[in-house]
């Protein structure tokens, strides 16, 4: 029986709040179910199509399952939520606020409302409209502002993607079998494609190129809200497929194939990652050679451990591939370079020579066909080769616009600079729905508490709040933090080289990541066994983005990328004045000026303040990027290989890295703060505060051994965040709001119950 | 086509090898297909049933499972351990290792092999047969003696559950549908149950009361290697439906239910938990009345938040439930009490008056079927209450031994101290088999490294070894605390009150499992994409062991739970010597003198000092205590409830509650090394001495703040701790050897596979 017909029709749609509570305990007896149909066949001017509908929701057996009881419930709440208390008194008033309700239908629904003896009382809407407690109540703030300079520049493409993640046929699905999954996303896919989110990926190819690429990056970070394998699809799809002909195309071929990736009659795949090289694309190992004979490539798997792996779209509906090899002419190797390669044909049975497996069941994500590729001599015209920075002639001549390997390599490694910015913000968006469902479930749950008063509602407990609130504060850095790192991006794009960018993105990209999991963990376990039931999406969105952390650039590999950037800027920033020594010496004495252990500022509105927390955050970043460089310059004077050097300060070069987001994440929560005005500014200055502060509490330890803290700031510090907790509380649930999630994405029933009427 | 049949028949064996190789692609074609069908035809002497088994791997055009290759490729190389290398280069001298080989049989495998052109290289065994390398290699002490210390007094009770999980047919499963799932698991309890499992669990009752309940809690442990739905299964029939009868019924009431509980002819759930109160038992809203006309009670679920929810084995399989109530007699509310009442008929229909629902699909843990249940004026005779604390005669006069209804509470919750017990340990074994499937791949994993070499091992990288040794470290610590635990509630058992043990337990359950999530995600994330793959084990294991934090308590309730009974103790201790502030004070000065500032040892072998290490750890958790109990007391003083007053300092209790499990878990691991000679104590005191100082690293913030370091002291710990790293490098593979995982639970390819075939 499909839901959505029942949704979608008006004339239906009174019998909405009936069915449910028929159908609400999972199971609707033989005596009701006679009931209801009596009732309808009595009813002569019901259209055939519309009984048949009914018909079908009384013959069936399988009660609707959760997910379907859930659409149906918002459904009805959302249309409740217009009336007054006394209209919820009475299932017309709710028929006709949720359809086209005539005399006939009243009449109908009043009978059924006899004959079922259900009252709507069992709808228990009258407290389910909004979440009210003295949480949501209290906000002192609006949402709505803060939601505008969240949605900054690109708030109309942000409402189209909430548009489609409003429709009911777009929701995140859960617990059904790989296959169903797959089959679903790809739809959903092609509504995008048809809806004309895939073209937005090339502008100047397949949109005006003025619009640039911020709408695109921008549906992708929405579409996070929604169904996390849609995301890695349409990532794959227009990103990374697409994104690599885009990037690495000549405009022949941009205008071969964009065209038919942003329809999506061309799907495709990116088949970077080997199987013995997961990170390490520079050693990739398949290999594509000039044949002069022919004049044409041969693309080959030379060993297993060279075969392509967890390339998306590929077990299943990719029919192009976007392959990295080793390209090889005559006796040069030129390294890295990308082909488009046709992998299936239109049957989808894989083209001679191609072999494609799937990379099995995996934690998350399963709507996602990732897959294997073997390439056994497959032939290639010289065409293929992806022409912007690197060709092939009939003579077999080599040519690049770039000379140096090293640089073409990185060079090309730039396309994905965006794909490592779309998944930090959809990852974000998938933390910023826990977090909604988690605070929303606390200001309605209560568990324990004083004997004379009502239990204690969760977010009362200050464990709670410091599992939850911190999360949310650092959600607001990152979201600036990303917003404006593609702005920068998006300024230099097309033309401009954007390497500059990748070892921040890279930064971004790792720390955002591991943010989304360790607050969807938080959130988990804040909601108890609700966190653990896929119904309430958190379960599922944390196990979807676990991956996040891993691909496109594992973290870890991405954190010392950004510390070899940090490293070489300060090389050349202090080139002029000698030898590396000698700089380190020199940044010392600059550091020591503004080491704000020389203010003694440990009252509490510097701790609260912007610039001083700050100013802690860069002592810290610039001290580790001073020490590291000594480290690595005392190994590299030795005759240490750099790569080994590297490797022996690995760790002091992963704190480096990370005391760098924290400063770059700071700064960018600072500035996102001074855009707002007013009261909202207040809200959201204080949550920068918590956030400064928690940073600094963490770190706790470096600062004491960096003498910068002694114990009377550490506890002032410590006794300052439950402070902010309670200052930001009336807040929390509406610093959600703010997101903008569609109340389809937040489909888990423990975001939309109340304590008194728990439908979770 | 079914695996087990060519498995287990000797005769078949011979050709696992051949059909490995034709399958192993993941397709069969259809000449090679020809050839063997024609080969096997042309062999008289086949018996049918042979024959019949071997067509059925040649008619299907699925390919086998990931699994079942793995399991066909486990069996392989099992027996071709036995083999001399150039014996690896013949097929047929491998068959003849796996199976009974006459001439006959020998001349079909030489002819297959000729035939289908593959040679044994294919099956890249010779490097395959253990994972060799120079950390395997190099593994300083004997694996065996070290599983003998852990396996401990119980040593033939574990081994018969790893017999029972060397069997291929008890392989833990990934990526089927709940249904099918479900069903598979209750296979296995049965498989159990058949096995003398079940009647583990009562002594005195279903086994000799002499033989206790350790065999019971280690099997749970053990079964923890497995699949963990069966872990949780197992647990909540012979522990939880049948726990609740043995430790809370009369002796007739354990001679009716438990001998058919511990064969599964009676298998039960327990429905403590209520969707509206899940921590806070005291609180549940269900009622049982007595009602003195019929003599007999009445089950009632008065409000949609009484709903019981979560219990396991109630969805689908249960025919009775332990049902935890208030119970009302008259006027009298006597608080909460457990009652059995049969939930379905033999048909498997739930009884009059009864409704069953189904908790829904979740992150993990999908084989077992937690479910929902609502009572609608059920009648329960009056044997149903559990009679060991609590009796209702005919006249409605209640009875109880213990007359404080307090107290009786307290002591009908002492049947989750086993419950808490098993979950904990065997959370714990689920980290094993993760960490040795990481730290196995760790060691044949290379990428990236110095260009003179080849790529360096992922186990080479400081990053890597901070990922994954402190969490190996804290896996020792956490075994050795839970046997010591274990043993001291054994000691108790049967007669004596175990309530003293519950706070301590409540922490062990909490810290090791949270310990238990932390490890399993550092596994997954260190082993990158192959993590993420259910087929490599970690992954699920995570997902499953995630709601380990949640149930059987909540951590941070029962960390709380932990913290009041410090308190009390505390209280209790210093009692005769006047008020708490007295007390405090008092032990403000013990503290000081045995605070280990005082000896300023910073050097080298006292930061690895095991008594050092201990005293620090000590004099914080003192400290937490006093300062605790200074601020609860304060409070109190002010006439501010208790409850109020511990809710305001909730976070210095949890602190307080962690500081004493780390304090107990470092204790456990000295007391645990003592117990080694020779050349494995000293390589356990390594890894002892790296979890203390992991923890006071973790805590250096704390210490600094306290005035216990100084940078020197911080700075040699951040420095000894990789040179620990580098010290035990060459064994922590044989480290995790030490936990006798069978390789059955090992099934993950990467825990297998070798740097130059990976078969991954």
């Amino acid at each position: 029986m499909s839901i959505d017909t029942l949704l979608h029709e008006p004339e239906l749609r009174p019998f909405l709040p009936l069915l449910y509570v028929a159908w609400a305990d999972g199971d609707l007896d033989d005596d009701h179910r006679a009931l209801i149909r009596a009732r309808i066949d009595a009813q002569p001017w019901l259209k055939p199509r519309l009984r048949a509908a009914l018909e079908q929701w009384l013959t069936t057996t399988t009660p609707p399952d959760a997910v379907a009881l859930a659409r149906l419930r918002s459904a009805i709440v959302e249309a409740a939520q217009t009336l007054s208390p006394e209209a919820l008194q009475s299932f017309s008033a709710i028929a006709s606020s949720i359809g086209d309700v005539d005399d006939d239908t009243r009449a109908v629904v009043d009978e059924l409302e006899r004959d079922l003896g259900v009252d709507p009382e069992a709808l228990h809407l009258q407290v389910e409209q909004p979440v009210v407690d003295r949480f949501t109540a209290s906000t002192s703030f609006a949402p709505a502002k803060v939601q505008a300079l969240l949605d900054g520049r690109f708030a109309k493409d942000r409402d189209r993607v909430r548009e489609f993640l409003a429709d009911p046929d777009h929701r995140a699905m859960y617990g059904v079998d790989k296959e169903r999954y797959r089959e679903q996303v790809y739809v959903w896919l092609q509504a995008l494609a048809d809806a004309g989110f895939g073209k937005l990926s090339y502008p100047g190819v397949t949109v005006d190129k003025e619009v640039g690429l911020g709408p695109f990056l921008v549906s992708f970070e929405m579409l996070g809200y929604g169904d996390l394998s849609l995301v890695v699809k349409y990532g794959v799809q227009f990103g990374l497929w697409g994104g690599s002909v885009f990037f690495l195309g000549s405009p022949e071929q941009q205008q071969q194939y964009l065209p038919k990736v942003a329809s999506l009659e061309s799907p495709g795949c990116f088949a970077m990652s080997e199987v013995g090289h997961g990170s390490n694309v520079a050693d990739l190992e398949t290999v594509v050679r000039w044949d002069s004979d022919t004049r044409s490539f041969r693309l080959h798997t030379p060993s297993e451990s060279a075969r392509k792996d967890w390339a998306g779209n590929a077990a299943l509906h990719a029919k192009f591939a976007t392959v990295f090899a080793q390209l090889e002419v005559g006796d040069d190797r030129h390294g890295v370079h990308a082909f488009v390669v046709p992998i299936r044909d239109d049957k989808g049975e894989p083209l001679p020579g191609i072999r494609i497996g799937d990379s099995g069941h995996k934690l998350g994500l399963n709507g996602v066909d990732n897959g294997r590729l073997w390439f056994d001599q497959v032939t290639l015209p010289k065409e293929a080769l992806l022409g912007r920075y690197a060709s092939v002639d009939d003579d077999g001549v080599y040519r690049s616009p770039i000379e140096s390997p090293n640089k073409r390599f990185f060079t090309m490694l730039g396309t994905l600079v965006g794909g490592r910015l779309g998944v930090a913000a959809s990852g974000l968006s998938a933390a910023k729905v826990g977090l909604t469902i988690a605070l929303r479930y606390a200001t309605a749950r209560r568990q324990f508490g004083a004997t004379s008063a009502p239990e204690t509602l969760l977010l009362e407990y200050p464990s709670h709040q410091r599992r939850l609130l911190p999360h949310l504060a650092a959600t607001y850095a990152f979201h600036f933090a990303i917003d404006e790192v593609r702005e920068r991006f998006l300024a230099r794009l097309p033309d401009d080289d954007t390497r500059e960018l990748e070892a921040e993105v890279a930064g971004i990209k790792a720390g955002a990541t591991w943010h989304v999991t360790d607050t969807l963990q938080a959130c988990r376990e804040a909601c108890g066994g609700q966190g653990y039931l896929s119904v309430n999406r958190i379960a599922d969105a944390r196990a979807d983005t676990d991956i996040f952390t891993t691909f496109e650039g594992d973290n870890t590999v991405l954190m010392q990328l950004l510390a070899k950037g940090l490293l070489t800027g300060f090389r050349q920033r202090f080139a002029e004045q000698g030898a590396v020594r000698f700089a380190a010496r020199h940044l010392r004495g600059q550091v020591a000026l503004t080491n704000p252990i020389a203010r003694r500022d440990d009252d509490e509105s510097s701790l609260r303040d912007a610039g001083h927390q700050l100013r802690l955050l860069e002592f810290r970043e610039a001290t580790l990027l001073h020490t590291a460089a000594r480290r690595v310059q005392q190994r590299m004077a030795k005759k240490v290989e750099q790569t080994v050097a590297f490797n022996e300060v690995q760790e002091h070069l992963l704190a480096l890295a990370a005391a760098h987001v924290d400063t770059v994440a700071l700064r960018a929560f600072i500035a996102g703060v001074d855009k707002a005005t007013g009261h909202e500014r207040v809200v959201l200055d204080r949550l920068r505060q918590l956030h400064g502060l928690t940073l600094l509490e963490r770190h706790a330890g470096w600062f004491y051994e960096n003498g910068v803290f002694e114990p009377v700031r550490g506890r002032a510090i410590r006794k300052l965040v439950p402070r902010l907790f309670a200052e930001l509380l009336p807040d929390v649930v509406g610093l959600t709001t703010s997101f903008g999630i569609p109340d389809a994405c937040l489909a888990a029933p423990i975001a939309f119950s109340d304590p008194a009427h728990p439908r979770w």
